[in-house]
């Protein structure tokens, strides 16, 4: 290869560097590793030999790259972030075969974080400054906090249940409020026939969700869903690969209609929270989207013309 | 009339009063009142004049029936249990009309029991010793406590949902379970297509009950329900009249069934229960059966043979 | 005396009886006992001989008025309700003396109450029907449960805070909205100079109120105050002797302003409740009215012309 | 028999009563019921047939004693205490056979009180004025509210932990305070050997206790114990037939040692109580007294001379 | 500029460094950049052109300060401590400006500490090892976590009001104990007139405060307050320029006496927290002092002579 | 010495580096500082002059080991990982002795790890990636989060009390289950003689302990224990020298039994954890082995043949 820039007091073992790369000072690039087109390697930052670096990707000084890294195209990783690639370190202990860190096209490491090893990290994340990620991480997910927990969808426009008005009229997902009753006896929410826009051929109820945990991160080729919290609070986010919201749910007055296409990620239970799940279709795993980057180029031929 | 017995030292100034009903010692019966056949009026009871009084009622000792009073037939009023017809007395003031308290065909009110002015007891209702009723009581429901609370379903076998093979075989409503996976990231719990026994063509939740108020209380012509705690805890009684059965629901892994033409009522919910209920049907007002006695005619006529 | 009324199957041993009293069936007055004009002693009522009764007094069915007990005038007693005056009964054992239990003038004792050994109850107190009375109640509370508990002022209109502009605008206490902050820093609620109509010269808080406990019932001669809930909830009722309120506090952003001359009581308080009370006078004991009867004819004579 | 009184418009139907023994105005004793000797029947009790009264016995106005009661000597009724005789009553059915209630001798029953059908109230027990008891009552042990809670016991002086050194030294009976550590990371409480004062071959653990729950009401012949609330506080009586103390523990650090030939009832039990026993013996029921009277002369012939 | 050493293997592009610098090995300075005198850039450290520093500060090793942070005098960088510029970060994405972030003279920033884009660090402040700062941090307050609390005031001796009398004699503010009275109806505190030593012009409340956040951090020329946690706990920092002494009010019974010319923070808020604030004089912005430098330039002039 | 290698861009500056010690590019060691044989000292890494490393240890990229660090033999320690030497920095103010850190043999420090100053870290640690370090840490014992709290014991099988046959049957320790009564009164718990395998001579209680802190880290010479969670829960880590297990308690029906020699800790209590630790032997602080080396050479001696 050609056409990338090491400075002087840089060292680069390897060739295999793409064009347009700058390599700066007192980093040092081990022999094996592979970066891409037009990265910037700043000051200090050091790259083991079985690594893997996308194209567009900016790794801010201070950070190690071990074996066993992988990270995608347009990958940030922000100053002394610090990544690892054995679980149960000793001295002199080599673990039979390191683990396998993948960071997703898009996705954002913030200053001084901590990557557990061999935790996934989705296309587009936002990983906050300090957080220590301990576990995989969904498409688009911002996660903060040391462990580390989802708080937020990058991107999402960020609505609750009071301002369900704001969802756009051409929107497909929408919000929904039931029948309410408040009576001395009791409140009481009713879904006649007909206000959700399908007949529930399934239903399943989610609880005691792990604070910080996500939970969905999928889309549906056919099924529609209802969604709501008849317990506690959360959050769903929902996205058409144009725009996305997330919707804070806190009564079971209120729920989130999604129809087909619609990527979706549920965050911040409450630790009563209590999901209530209607679907217009029986379980079929092969109607899943389970991979954003498909998901996108899915409703990116559909919305074309 | 004729045909009444009265002891030597009561006293009984009204005429109207059924054959073979016998009023006893220390008792005093207005003129005006009027009283059914073979009751059975005890040591020191008092009764008003505006004061009716149905067949086989027995009234024990130590109890005034006010002006206002109504009772049905086949009603037990324990000893010194104690009726009100004003909601605010002072002394020398008489509200403008008093408070008209109905006590249903067979309940049972409990010895030394307070009834609050203006209270409707339900049929067969069984008002526990020393309890204060402030408010309605559902028919059948039983209520003990102060204030009075709703505990039972008088006469209902008491299950819960660890014994849902209780229930008999050829008994209409059923227990029905869900799968239930409990995993690292929540519980979820799924009723796939084909687990309930019809589609759901409406749903609705019930929360915030509070503690000792009963919900329900009617039957349908046509719809069935599947009802689910999944929230809490509440106990759901079903009657074919019968039949009954109380079933106290705790989790969110199983429901009960109700087909149609089961008279059903709810209660003991816990402070933090949310009840799912899915039904077959779609609102119809008409097709609800409110009236306990009716309710039972109509399955009495359509189990007769 | 002469001129009243002994039923046939009444039994009156006592010659102590005021004018227009009627004395019903199975009813047993016994020697000593002193009975004001006017009263009416129901059916199978008992009164000792160390009893005294005011004018205008109604005694219900099934009532026993013990040695001790004291009834001023117009007081009504629901029937059944039960006096007592020893505290630890055994029998054959008396006590050195019996306790004494004073009912003040114009007060109700609910249908089948219970008053404890030596309670006083205060003017126009209202006991509920079934209450358990273990301590002392004041002047106009009204008192329901076992144990009771002071749940309401009798009479009084009932507002809360969201309801404050019921309050008349001639009347002379009035609720006051402090100037309200919500920040992200937390809630700020000030009150500049001028926003009370007063400097306040002394303070006190009031907290660990037990459930169910009263506080205050006096006026002050000539202080003004000012409560607010800074924390939890209370209720404060007030009576200018003619028109009588209870507001519901709720949050530390409104508190109720009292001028001089206004009879003040405070209960409802939640488990967390705090108080703070803002005075323009210092302690003077003098210049509290701690008798109901007197307050009420001192702002008689002031509002006169 | 012969030498007792009936008041003339008193009614006494049976001759079983014993010399002393008064029936007073509108009482009413049926045939068959037998009354012991200075009992004092008072006016408007009715007394029925199936009913044994002892020596010594007080019954107040408003009292019914059904088929079914029996009171042993020295027991005191108060005013319109309310016995019951049928825990489901319904007009014109009758049980196959009356609920036996029996009052313990020396023990007291507060007016208004409600006594549940079948209920044991064991030797001196003191029923609390407007109690409902709902379940048996062990020997001394008081009783209020609605359902009835135990809450003390009778002629107990009452201590808490603080005030150890208040039981007297030549009490069987002692606090033992256990060795206490509080660290920066706990609180530690040691009995090494020798601080309680025998070897343990047995011990328990006693949790769940329902709310006003009374446990023990018994005494060893042989066995020693040492009782602490590891967790929640609860009140531990003791009585060595003489004198009698409870104690409330309310930490981990101290304890009650209970030699032979006492005996302990434990209540009023917190919600997170969890109470530990150690002691000195294997199980052998053949070695508890389990009943009070027994107890009573078998250490009134032990401390003999 | 001259006098500031470069270590050989040091690179240090700018001119702009004060005499008596020195710039250690493998540190790397950009064109652009501003150094104090007498400053320490350790080992590795990285500085990008838009960054000043002041005098006498110290850089460990391994710390990057990128364009937009402006370093006071005499500021402390532990080592690894990172700092940050952009918000939301994504490769090859600038943001419009990068975020100011500036530290006040003084401020130590702990080992491996986390401070978010646009974050204020107050003078004096200290910033705990590994702490993640997310919010503009007062002068003086000492942080620590991940978020960021406020858990002290840096150099304050830390009392809590069971040890009041530790405050020195001749310090400006005093705690002062209001009369206390616990009665069986709840507990009392009462200040009369004269008990805190001005008269109320002006009053507020403060409650619902963020765990970990801070208030106040300011001073009055002219105006006295006094301070008392009506509910739950709070921390109380005074300073007079001289003496910082930091108090945890835990009860309504103890408040603290500030005069003027007294810089005051509080933190430590506890959920339920609710503080009383009462003031000499009505609300005047311009009498405020809000800067903490200016504040010690302000008593350090009066105090002088 | 001889024998160890530098990068050519490394720097070092001192000669006490043993055999096989390799010095990598961008790292610096001072005069003064020494390293023991067969080190890893990687790129970036800074070594101050008073610091000593033992043998076979591995300092990973951009760590800094300052003044007054003590490494034993075979630590790791992971990159990024940051030491400090005072607890309150401020610039141009040196403590008069810098805190000594010291880290026991074979322990690991994870990736971006913060260890606060002084911190003693015990034989065989674990301490997570990004954990910050803030009191001692036991040998053994895995540390994570911020502040960091112990969440386990280096090497331990895992398990819970439902999982108590997994304990093999050649091991000592072993889980005892309790005979369990569940009543309507309350629950019971009981351990007959003979169920334990020895007569407890000593027994202590634990509760309070603060969430993330251990306790124990000993073994004894003689004493067998047993150990139960009589309210809440706890984690017991046992440990004979060749096999660790961690069991979960979580209720009072089962407990941990522990002959002698074998090394335990406890932690993970929850809130309301209380501990029963009975003993077969009195205390004897000279039968304690309270250093984890000194246990694994007994029980390696022991168990030699």
């Amino acid at each position: 290869m050609s056409g990338f820039f090491v400075h002087p007091q840089g060292i680069c073992e390897t060739a295999e560097v793409g064009e347009g790369t700058r390599i700066w000072a007192f980093a040092h690039v081990l022999s094996g590793a592979r970066i891409g087109r037009n990265c910037n390697i700043c000051d200090g930052v050091f790259v083991e030999d079985d690594v893997s670096i996308g194209d567009d990707v900016t790794v801010k000084c201070g950070v190690q790259l071990w074996s066993g890294v992988r990270l995608g195209n347009r990958v940030f990783v922000g100053p002394n972030a610090t990544f690892t690639n054995d679980k149960h370190p000793r001295s002199k202990q080599r673990p039979p075969a390191y683990a396998r860190t993948i960071v997703g096209d898009g996705a954002s490491i913030g200053a001084n974080a901590t990557i557990l090893p061999g935790v996934r990290i989705g296309v587009d994340a936002m990983i906050g400054a300090g957080a220590v990620v301990t576990r995989d991480v969904p498409a688009r997910a911002a996660v903060v906090g040391n462990p580390g927990r989802v708080t937020g969808y990058a991107g999402a426009v960020e609505l609750d249940d009071a301002s369900a008005n704001s969802l756009p009229q051409d929107y497909g997902p929408s919000l929904i409020r039931l029948d309410t009753h408040a009576e001395a006896r009791g409140r009481l929410y009713v879904a006649d026939e007909g206000v959700i826009p399908f007949t529930p051929r399934r239903f399943f109820l989610v609880d005691k969700v792990p604070v910080g945990e996500a939970r969905g991160s999928h889309a549906h080729h056919v099924s529609q869903q209802f969604i709501v919290a008849v317990s506690g609070q959360v959050v769903v986010a929902m996205d058409d690969g144009r725009r996305a919201y997330s919707v804070r749910l806190s009564h079971p007055g209120i729920g989130v209609y999604l129809p087909p296409l619609i990527w979706s990620m549920q965050f911040g239970h409450s630790v009563d929270a209590v999901l209530l799940v209607l679907a217009s279709e029986p379980y079929d795993k092969s109607k899943y989207i389970s991979d954003y980057s498909e998901f996108c180029s899915i409703v990116s031929r559909a919305g074309g013309d």
